[in-house]
């Protein structure tokens, strides 16, 4: 029995069943945790984060002196969020998303969520399993050709991966015979996984063969209603993308497979871009290419702008459908005079992994990634001196100021990070900061020995650089915006 | 213009393009909303949900007497959540997940999270496609037979869809060359949708061919370490069934085809049950009948107690694999004498959509769904008076109720609804509401006509109903805990 205890206490943690496995060590006793009730502590305790433990495997090592590695670094997010542990490849543009990525990832659902039901969208989750005979209705069976996963269940029937829900959520919608028109607008969306067989899978998470999407379905009551709900999907779609400071730009599109009337792609302008877009000079005419004659120069609309090309990352694509699928699928709702109507229906999609890669691949440099704000895995990298360096004697003000972060600024609760890798240099250590891209890195430095102490603050995404007293940065950090 | 307007108008909600479309139109107007700056209100408007509203499709119509819809009614909490429009059959063992049953699971995956980040979980998220190859290094891609979904892509490689993720997460670890023992225990964790090819599916969410499921996977130094790691699993997911006011059973299960030295099955008594379990009447063992010789009712732990048998529901399972899958794909560290040395594993499955269906299923009554108080997709249904009755001038207060609610209890957020169907009768609008099983519902009836107005309050869990103030319902539901 003293064996064991001996051993735990080795392991430190271990006798803090409720407490989190990346907290300090150095700090903690167990008679200190013990008296919070098991009940609550995971909820109340703030522990402390500590850099040395979190799960970035390679530990920032050069991913690409590993032979191991399947893939090759086709652009900058790619290699920045395998070099950070943001990602690791599996097969063909199948990653897993590390912790990290998770937690942006969440983040980006989040507000994802926020304006999906912000304009009155309802969540619900379809299955992946999507039956051919389904497919088969709506004639996309043999039109996606390759690009759909197909399998077999063990009776033989036949099932593709979804890469997309028209027919699925059409038929929903079509099993209830009571849907009224006062009930329309019904938007329902999902955030899930979703899968499609590339021809050639490349750029990381902007073009995957497994990847997250949300897809949004509306049903309305004719087409005046349908192209209002189509409008406050698109500005529900800039309202996203200005808070997460990108640069968005709504073009006219090409319906592709998906079919309707009327499509928009929602473009980050970049080099890598696959998208080739037009976009003119003197009005507010932009369109993908595909839309317009080869070779035509002039605007269509203003007739006197001329057209320029650049290049963009689609991140988002709406789709007014018409009656295409609530045709097929006979989904109907009764009108005022209680007769079965078909409704007409919208479609609109948004990248979620392929935002995250493509706001990585328009913020970084190309030592580091830069993050939208609302998005950064962690918001602040608190970073102590180096163990016996002549500021060693300061380094116990990182942990208070851990500590006096989690205390009074709750929005930050989960977002600070300590970096205890003090083994290693100063220097160092901002560079694998500078890399993962915190926002806010505080280093405990010469001027924490001052009278009054003083921290440096180096904020990544601006550049700019200022010493701190305590007040003054509990004052900066809690106007940071989380979500 | 003018037409559009009017139409707007018509529309209530339309001129309103950041507020909810769930919103009460009743007591909406552009200019009231029009303050709101457009960046920050889907955060800070508490919009009114009106039931009306809300998509749960059949609106609460019989399932069963719907020939269209796939499957029989296998059991209570299956029937009870078609009714309710939680749930939707598509193809066998596959459901759609409709709103209220999203919010429900979002609240379980939020209790995950904070348990397995409570013993140092990091939650990652593993590719579903996962590549032949790997599942015959642990020679599982035969073993699986038929329970594996297989599919083949545009190339002819071979993959399956994970049902679990031993080989992925196993490979991963491999990957990283510079582990080291000071980064021991490594707890990894997902919550993903899993695919299993049942042969019968059945019990609606409870066997699934879709489903999601927490799974974890630990690594550590040594065998005692990895017990460790084991117990304080094995003590979260007892704290999670706790806090979700479920009777959980931990019993000695088999290893099945994961393999390893040690399991557990954490079981949910009910008749539904397809497990049957021993428990001793003396003592603490309980025991999966697979694990006990046959026609054994001595108990084999006390040897005094007698073993009488009972149903179960797995809701949770716990491994300890040794070194199974480390073996197999090199999953070492580096040791305090940096040498290589192959972890220990253990790993760690939730049913997420199972623990939803099985609380359902021992909870409810015959006629309506009783939640874990934490789980319900909403807390709070306000039951105005029927549209002509005699309360009617009452009406205004159910709305005054929700504002305040809204006002004063932040943690009840998006947590109140307003059964606005005022066209039906209170006793048909409560029969709902019972069979939805909100915790709490809030009728508008007589009492409120008196000079300080009373409300009366029905707590669905207990049955117990009451009458309160306006601040009397404040203070009691000020008390519900939310997650």
């Amino acid at each position: 029995m003293e064996s064991i205890m001996h051993h735990a206490w080795q392991r430190g943690f271990r006798c803090l069943p409720r407490t989190s496995a990346l907290l300090s060590r150095s700090h903690s006793s167990c008679a200190e945790h013990a008296t919070n009730p098991a009940s609550a502590s995971s909820r109340h305790v703030t522990p402390t984060l500590l850099v040395s433990r979190l799960y970035q495997p390679s530990n920032l090592r050069d991913v690409g002196q590993d032979s191991r590695l399947p893939g090759e670094m086709t652009c900058k997010s790619q290699r920045l969020m395998q070099q950070a542990g943001l990602i690791h490849p599996s097969s063909p543009g199948c990653y897993y998303y590390l912790p990290a990525t998770v937690r942006s990832m969440e983040k980006l659902v989040r507000l994802i969520d926020q304006e999906m039901q912000g304009i009155g969208g309802q969540k619900l989750d379809m299955p992946s399993l999507c039956s051919a005979e389904l497919w088969k209705s709506s004639e996309r069976w043999d039109l996606m050709g390759k690009e759909l996963f197909r399998l077999k269940d063990r009776h033989g029937a036949d099932y593709c991966l979804g890469p997309t829900h028209e027919e699925a959520v059409t038929t929903l919608v079509a099993h209830q015979t009571t849907l009224s028109y006062r009930q329309l607008p019904l938007l329902l969306y999902q955030i899930t996984r979703k899968f499609r067989d590339e021809p050639k899978p490349r750029f990381g998470l902007l073009r995957g063969r497994e990847f997250y999407m949300k897809d949004m379905y509306s049903f309305d009551v004719n087409e005046e209603a349908a192209y209002q709900t189509y409008e406050s999907v698109c500005q529900a779609y800039t309202r996203l993308f200005s808070r997460l400071g990108l640069r968005c730009v709504q073009v006219q599109a090409d319906t592709g497979n998906i079919g309707g009337k009327l499509s928009h792609e929602f473009q980050l302008p970049a080099d890598i871009g696959e998208d080739r877009l037009l976009v003119c000079g003197s009005c507010s005419f932009s369109a993908n290419v595909e839309t317009v004659s080869a070779g035509r120069t002039d605007c269509p609309q203003c007739k006197t702008g001329t057209l320029v090309e650049s290049k963009g990352i689609e991140v988002g694509h709406t789709f007014y459908l018409g009656t295409k699928y609530s045709h097929i699928f006979n989904a109907t709702f009764s009108n005022a005079q209680n007769k079965p109507t078909i409704a007409e229906m919208g479609c609109y999609g948004l990248g979620v992994t392929r935002i995250l890669a493509a706001a990585i691949e328009v913020m970084s440099t190309e030592e580091g990634i830069r993050w939208p704000g609302l998005l950064a895995p962690y918001q602040v990298c608190v970073v102590p001196p180096k163990k016996g360096s002549k500021v060693d004697e300061a380094a116990g003000l990182a942990e208070e100021l851990v500590h006096t972060f989690g205390e009074t600024l709750p929005c930050l609760r989960g977002e600070v990070v300590l970096d205890d890798r003090t083994n290693m240099t100063i220097g160092k250590r901002l560079k694998d900061a500078s890399r993962l891209g915190y926002p806010y890195v505080v280093v405990i430095g010469q001027a924490a020995l001052e009278e009054i102490p003083r921290f440096e603050v180096i904020c990544q995404q601006t550049g700019e650089m200022m010493f701190l007293s305590k007040d003054g940065l509990v004052d900066l950090l809690g106007r940071v915006e989380t979500v």
